[in-house]
């Protein structure tokens, strides 16, 4: 794949899980991909044993994993030949997500400067009736070149 | 074990992984308890396979986890009859962490209010040459008790 | 005034400037209310010499200055009986405005809980076709009374 | 004054108020400068009834710019050719001051990268015995030149 091919790649696994993937860590997470455009995803995650905190709840530190892996992969779909690298990540807790449960990630564009991109994610229930997390990233452009991925 | 009993309980895992835990995605990141006093615990983590992203580095989700897992393991330390929920996590990334790296978080106390506290965790490389990254986090006492841990 | 009417009092003032606030750094900000409703405030600016930094321009600290005030006359319009503090301010900072411009925030509920608000603030230029900064705002309700204000 | 002179320029007011800054809000909030070296300084501040709330206690918007204003000063004790922006503050508040007291902020840098600036700002009260609020502020720099001053 090269790196013009990033969003098409994403798009191809709407419906079902990403495994394609070459990141271990987003393997183990496993979005299953609802949706994807230029900086906008939906991907949905199902809450596993082994994310769950002493509570049996969905960890907190999950919950930032899955913001930090969402956002990376909406930079992503710009189709840029530069890497970027997040520099930042603000997290606000609002409600608790149960073991089982299915959580959908939304990822949106704040801002997108020359250098800076600011990103949005919110972490929502399956119904969206409750916004469990959300976060804010920025993410700073690099002179390291993609070649191929 | 009773909420009294938590600091005893991490400190008698010091120089050994804290395998008891009753927090799945706790043990899945798997922390060696280097020390641990009253609002103060240093760990460290190996950087598995599973933790990498697509550059074969430490993830940053991994790191945002690593730091919202310690900051939660440091107000226990205080043996305090109520739980505490954490309302935000900020991470800023500083430094990239190798596979099979060990890295080294640090945890303090910043302010410990009525209701309120915030907590610094330094995440390190093994020889503490290089700051990876560095959350703060504020944590909201509830008025829910513990009862058996 | 009670705190039964702080709602009224901002909507009383609208479309001018809220003199009669006894908030003297308030006073200074000098906001005129466009609208107000329950949690929903817009309010607008005009930026003076002594709010510019060295480049003549709006200085980061005036904006930041203006998101904390109107985040905390937001959660002054749900005339409770409670004072709050705010706990924390985080401001991203995307645009410059200059002197003399009118600069226009509009403040929304993100989370309102039984202890914590959060509270968002757009900074935009008059014709919102600028987003100047965002903030981000925790308060926290004490249990410090209001008897008259 | 050129760029290289910066550090110097604030260095020379050490004791006494820094009047001969080009920032009108710089002037506003009077800053004294108790030390400067590169990457730290020390302001102190009077608690003038301007900078007062509701409460009639230092409003957390001034204490917001202090902070930027402290950090965006340390910034150019590099004595570097290009500006800066400011990208974000993070303010965490803890305790109040009240009028007339006298605040001083230090400053330290975190981290400072080819294009990102770290900066932490403490804002304690005159004896250190109480800190007031904490900033940590991230700034990018430009290309775009510094002639004169």
């Amino acid at each position: 794949m090269t790196y013009t091919e990033q969003l098409a790649n994403i798009q191809k696994h709407t419906g079902r899980e990403f495994k394609s993937t070459s990141s271990p860590f987003m393997r183990w997470l496993n979005p299953v991909v609802v949706s994807a455009e230029k900086g906008k995803l939906v991907f949905e995650y199902t809450i596993r044993h082994e994310m769950a905190n002493s509570m049996g709840i969905l960890h907190g530190g999950v919950i930032a994993a899955i913001i930090d892996d969402t956002v990376a992969a909406t930079v992503s779909t710009f189709n840029e030949e530069y890497f970027y690298v997040t520099i930042s990540n603000t997290i606000d807790y609002f409600h608790q997500a149960k073991l089982y449960d299915v959580v959908r990630a939304e990822t949106s564009i704040v801002k997108k400067g020359k250098q800076l991109v600011n990103i949005e994610c919110k972490l929502w229930n399956e119904k969206k009736t409750h916004l469990i997390a959300k976060g804010y990233s920025k993410l700073l452009k690099t002179d390291k070149q993609k070649t191929n991925l």
